[in-house]
């Protein structure tokens, strides 16, 4: 029976070739959709919306006539069982009918004439529904008389004994092996080929790989891919914890449930802890607790950090005990926020910090807001080494145009956290994300050495945690995760000779500056030097970050850009600038890397950044099941995962 | 004690930072030379050679006045013991005194001035020794009166007993993470983001990443990393199982064992297959047999297979149960070679086979060389796909100037091979190396369609394997790996509308076709269609090499090329021509992808190829002693924990 409806899927499948990339509707096989779409898994006792549509396209290459379908039907089969209409399988009232349409374009010949494909819709939603027993379910729309589109969903039967008392989650945003590899070679010294000393990722005794893959799309954002990892539903780009539907309103896609929502359901004096270097509006902060089709709604996502949803009824969620970032911007009164989130949380019993001396001072005992900076938290790099890049930025996170001077670092941040967490919860168990999000950040502008510098960061903040969990007497009740929501095509291929490349005149002698194999010689970044940087016992960073001999680093795509492959100094590149302003009209920045040479772009000229990757990203753990975590998976067993070792599954 | 000679090593290590792209001599410290150098680990009772060198400068940044010391000398020290001249540590006469010069440039400005460093040396080389007693041990040099060089040694304390009867070893030359993700995308139907069908390597249970760095440079060749897989030694570039001493001779250089070698002293009747997609006297293949610092010496690697070494004494090595692969003209009479092998290996009771009928009849009683065409061998793509491209290559393996046109791939040579071993050797066992050598073949010209298709014939192979395995009631006595011997900086960032590609009149137009993150769209390589390619049950490749909307692949570091992401139906790629014959000018060809856009290079203008990359390399394992294989470690355990499993450590 598994077997039959696979392969009725796959034809379904097959039969919409003619739009793959430019897409109807993702996760869409045919005129009739079902949200969650086939394949979809679920932990037993999850919440989720259910979206029915049926469309009918007016015009274009699958043109029909007639309006689309308002009898529609929808039942529910459980393996070996018969099927069983929805409003009674689930015990809801029938959802009314909404109608819409919608266009989109069937690919870019069709977008540069500006010939939109046209659809009609009808459809129904049924709201807040669960799947408790373990098994596979059959979920069929009946429509236009003989047509039907199945979705095949899967309740995973998982072991419901808790083992695990906390979890805390690791996020490089856009990491991946090749970047661990720089890092590594760059902090860490070596002889004859061999390290002297690990990174701490290196001493995980668990290796896996994760694939990111989206629902339709085979490149993910990080907003897809934070779903995937907290709730197991992989769905579209931009995409918090709902399935998009064709209808405009970002906030009335179909939702389902995240592992901060079942933790603290399951047991409401548990502890919940989300830090991020980025601003906290952003995606994988964002996806632990916002549910909307638009990850640009950032006064959503603060408002559910806050007070969770209001437009429907939805899970009991009364905020995380931590919330650590930056991105003042969203916390304050504005023109899309109407209110004062700072006073918003004091009144709800957080203690607010606005610097890295209030973080540290902040009570252990008490909720806790820190919001250190406007925008993304600057970058390690600049934060340690090159100093001067803090100054003239006005971005307290007060709104009062100072400058913040006194800012933590993603170590800081998380070892508070945990400290936080401990002491309020130390019963009950606690869950923390925190996330390194510059990696991407500063790879999606070519700014490798910042990027690096923040994957050493993680590093750094993993080795403190883990050593505090021992010295906390946590550690072994503890599972910690690392791993990425997705890659950047990054990779070293040598080394450069950077003085030899300032002193070649045009761009095919300076490329003579660049070795290869034998060529690549030795890291110079661990090598000493009177003005080398020095670190305490255990922390690997490199001791100069301007060696002669510098990385030949590269990603696979870019849009047009100077390289002279040396650190930036004055502040995080910028490869590329808008001709005249025309946003869809980027070229090389000269001023980016004045000595450097002219590398002309693979992306359409309207990408300003490098963009994300294919490849898998890998996944380290110790601690409780880290045995679930050893080879090849999908970025929703990672929830999955992490729901079965904190005994959430309600299965049995 | 370990402690402080690892602050010694460092110190050493800083004093040469003005040569760590250039270099004198690759892992010598300072003035004085030991091989095995510093970190070097050994297997208890592994042959090797010593090679001591002191050096004067005559002129450059490190000239001295003065001879090289005649006079130095050599202890070594078993850790809380006290040093032993090395003559009576190992019971040999003391070697006779060597002198030479060399010359090399310390850096690119030395070298467009041709302004080299003069070095003088003398030197000595003990001969085939070994440390059979597991700990640590310094080697050190005493020279010019006062100075030393310490070398630390350590050899480890591994179990002895025998875990697997049967050790298969499959490389995929030059395989990522990244490209196992792409292949898995063009070969496995998925359904909203989820694998229908998994790859072999998916289904391992464990997972790790080695690390590939050489002795010397921060990127490895291939015959250096292969070396480091088989012997527990890294090296440099171009070597295979020796460390490189400065002299001009490449077979005097110091020796160490292989696992071939010491698997075959261990147990005479034991069995060794050799498989290559590539010509045999290649690097990865070359490597479990040869010694010799110039991977570009044929004729010896060949000679290596038929008898071993010759020029010294060294261990009982009467050649591969089996040897199959391609590069015909190495086995031919000709300048280089003075004997015809087919001849000698006839005569040494092998069978020998020039085409796939022909190897699948062979007897399986009897030893087997097989040779299938000159060169490396066609790729599965112009195998299976793209046939017309087999034709009018002269590539007979007899020399006799026909085609080869009936060509085994690796799977059929593979499953040979394993054959033959278990008829032979099915009470003592045998170690199978199996390498897809064209997956790096084809990633250095950039062919990304034709290095995929040979990855996934490497994970046809491997499933192949593991049935047949199954099937001779040898599967769970044989430890699987499968592996890489390092990477290239390859990895997808989204789609390319071909249509609209060709469509457009320049460039920038052109980069317009790029679809990235949800305008990636899905796989239309597993769609159906007309024409599409059916494979037998269980088997995955894609069903089309030419759908509109191909991946937009690419590597971080590239000559000049044209790229219109489009399959090369006429045979493999050519990317860049040297510009009126001139092998230091290369240039874009325009005829290699006439439609495409021009991407200006970032490699030197002599790199006709795309180069080697950085990034750790994954290990798949199961079988017997699969445990050892997680996590991440130097690509040198890979021997040690192979040599563990069969039991070859000599250790207490």
């Amino acid at each position: 029976m598994r077997t039959l409806s696979i392969v009725h899927a796959i034809a379904a499948f097959v039969s919409c070739t003619a739009a793959q990339t430019f897409q109807r509707l993702g996760g869409c096989p045919d005129l009739g959709c079902v949200f969650p779409p086939d394949q979809a898994d679920f932990l037993a006792g999850q919440y989720f919306d259910i979206r029915l549509e049926v469309h009918s396209p007016i015009n274009g290459s699958e043109a029909r006539v007639g309006e689309p379908d308002p009898n529609f039907t929808f039942t529910i089969t459980k393996k070996r069982g018969k099927p069983i209409a929805a409003t009674k399988f689930f015990k809801v009232d029938e959802p009314k009918l909404e109608r819409w349409d919608f266009s989109w374009y069937e690919d870019r010949f069709a977008e540069d004439a500006d010939t939109p494909s046209i659809v009609n819709v009808t459809s129904k939603i049924y709201r807040r529904v669960a799947l408790k027993e373990p098994g596979e379910y059959e979920a069929t729309l009946n429509y236009y008389g003989s047509q039907k589109t199945v979705a095949n969903w899967l309740v995973r039967d998982l072991p419901t004994k808790r083992r695990a008392k906390n979890v805390i989650l690791f996020i490089g945003d856009g990491m991946t092996t090749n970047m661990i590899t720089a890092a590594r070679l760059i902090a860490h010294k070596s002889i004859n080929g061999k390290y002297m000393t690990k990174m701490a990722l290196d001493k995980f005794p668990v290796l896996g790989h994760q694939m990111t893959h989206s629902m339709d799309s085979f490149i993910t954002d990080s907003a897809n891919s934070a779903t995937a990892l907290y709730s197991g539903h992989k769905t579209t780009v931009n995409a918090l914890n709902v399935y998009v539907d064709s209808s405009e309103d970002p906030f009335d896609d179909p939702k389902f449930e995240t592992i901060a929502e079942i933790f603290r359901r399951h047991h409401p004096h548990a502890g919940i802890g989300i830090v991020s270097t980025a601003f906290l509006a952003d995606a994988t902060p964002a996806a632990l607790t916002s549910h909307t089709s638009d990850r640009g709604e950032y006064d959503h996502v603060i408002s559910t950090y806050y007070e969770g949803l209001t437009n429907y009824t939805w899970t009991e969620w009364n905020g995380p005990d931590v919330l650590l970032g930056a991105g003042a911007e969203n916390f304050l009164k504005s023109e899309d926020a109407k209110r004062d989130y700072y006073d918003l949380f004091a009144q709800n019993d957080y203690s607010v910090a606005w610097n890295k001396t209030a973080l540290q001072n902040a009570p252990n005992d008490q909720k806790l807001l820190g919001v250190f900076q406007t925008s993304n938290l600057a970058t390690w790099l600049d934060r340690n080494v090159y100093q001067a890049n803090l100054l003239n930025k006005t971005n307290y996170p007060d709104g009062s145009g100072r400058d913040a001077d006194d800012l933590p670092g993603l170590k800081e941040m998380t070892l508070k956290a945990i400290d936080v967490l401990h002491e309020r919860h130390s019963d009950d168990g606690w869950f923390i994300m925190s996330e390194a999000a510059s990696v991407d950040k500063q790879m999606h502008t070519l700014d490798y050495d910042r990027a690096l510098g923040e994957l050493l960061e993680l590093d750094d903040t993993v080795r403190a945690t883990i050593e505090k969990l021992k010295h906390l007497g946590e550690l072994e009740d503890t599972l910690v995760i690392v791993t990425a929501d997705h890659g950047h095509g990054f990779d070293v291929t040598g080394s450069v000779d950077t003085k030899y490349l300032e002193a070649q005149d045009d761009d095919r002698h300076k490329r003579s500056a660049v070795g290869y194999y034998e060529s690549s010689g030795l890291s110079q970044y661990t090598t000493g030097g009177p003005n080398s940087l020095r670190y305490s016992e255990g922390v690997h960073f490199p001791t100069r970050w301007d060696p002669r001999y510098t990385l030949h680093s590269g990603v696979v795509a870019f849009p047009d850009h100077h390289e002279n492959y040396q650190v930036h100094k004055d502040g995080p590149r910028t490869p590329a600038l808008a001709a005249q302003g025309d946003k869809n009209n980027y070229y090389a920045s000269y001023k980016d890397a004045v000595s450097g040479i002219l590398i002309n772009g693979t992306l359409p000229v309207d990408a300003a950044q490098g963009v994300h990757s294919l490849t898998d990203v890998p996944v380290f753990a110790q601690g409780p099941c880290q045995e679930l975590f050893g080879g090849v998976y999908s970025s929703i067993d990672i929830f999955f995962n992490i729901a079965e070792c904190l005994g959430l599954s309600e299965g049995k």
